[in-house]
């Protein structure tokens, strides 16, 4: 399929439009450096909400982009960790992020 | 800047979002094919209703992702087209939509 038929398919639409969430970037990215347990990426994720933070690992669970980890220890410890598929939108970030240094620096947020 | 740090700023969130909106990809993927009329871009993009396409492209502009064009022939003819900004988006959208081809193939649609 070429690149333009694929940006008008379905899942090319999912695709996006699981990137383009608020928050769902920001938590991704956090879980490049490795497993998070949820306070963790409460704290590494300024002006995310409690709420907020619950309900898009709860999608990027169901996206099987994150997986939930119960660390069987004393006392129990819960970590969020990405799957392959979730590491595996490592590029596509790194070019939104370097688009957004060229072109977003100079002009004030709207 | 690091691309964790770049993550996770306003600049990002704002690049994620426009990317991300429904439609985004798929009229900036159109237009890089070259200036399209909105009648068009209307026909190219299976779904989208003459209202949102109306919609998306006043953002697009806004943000300077587009340019609309008026050409001074008779009829008059008015057309969109990329900015560099736009043609810069590029590789960010390949990279989403190679992600989706590797990961969202075999999945059902939500």
């Amino acid at each position: 399929m070429s690149i333009e038929a694929a940006s008008l398919c379905p899942r090319y639409h999912r695709a996006v439009e699981l990137v383009g969430k608020r928050w769902t970037g920001a938590i991704v990215r956090t879980l490049m450096g490795g497993p998070r347990r949820f306070n963790e990426l409460l704290a590494g994720i300024p002006g995310i909400s409690d709420r907020l933070l619950t309900e898009r690992l709860r999608e990027l669970e169901a996206e099987k982009v994150v997986r939930r980890e119960v660390k069987p220890e004393a006392p129990v410890r819960v970590v969020y960790e990405l799957t392959d598929c979730g590491r595996d939108l490592g590029p596509a970030l790194d070019e939104i992020a370097h688009w957004a240094e060229r072109w977003i620096e100079a002009r004030p947020a709207s």
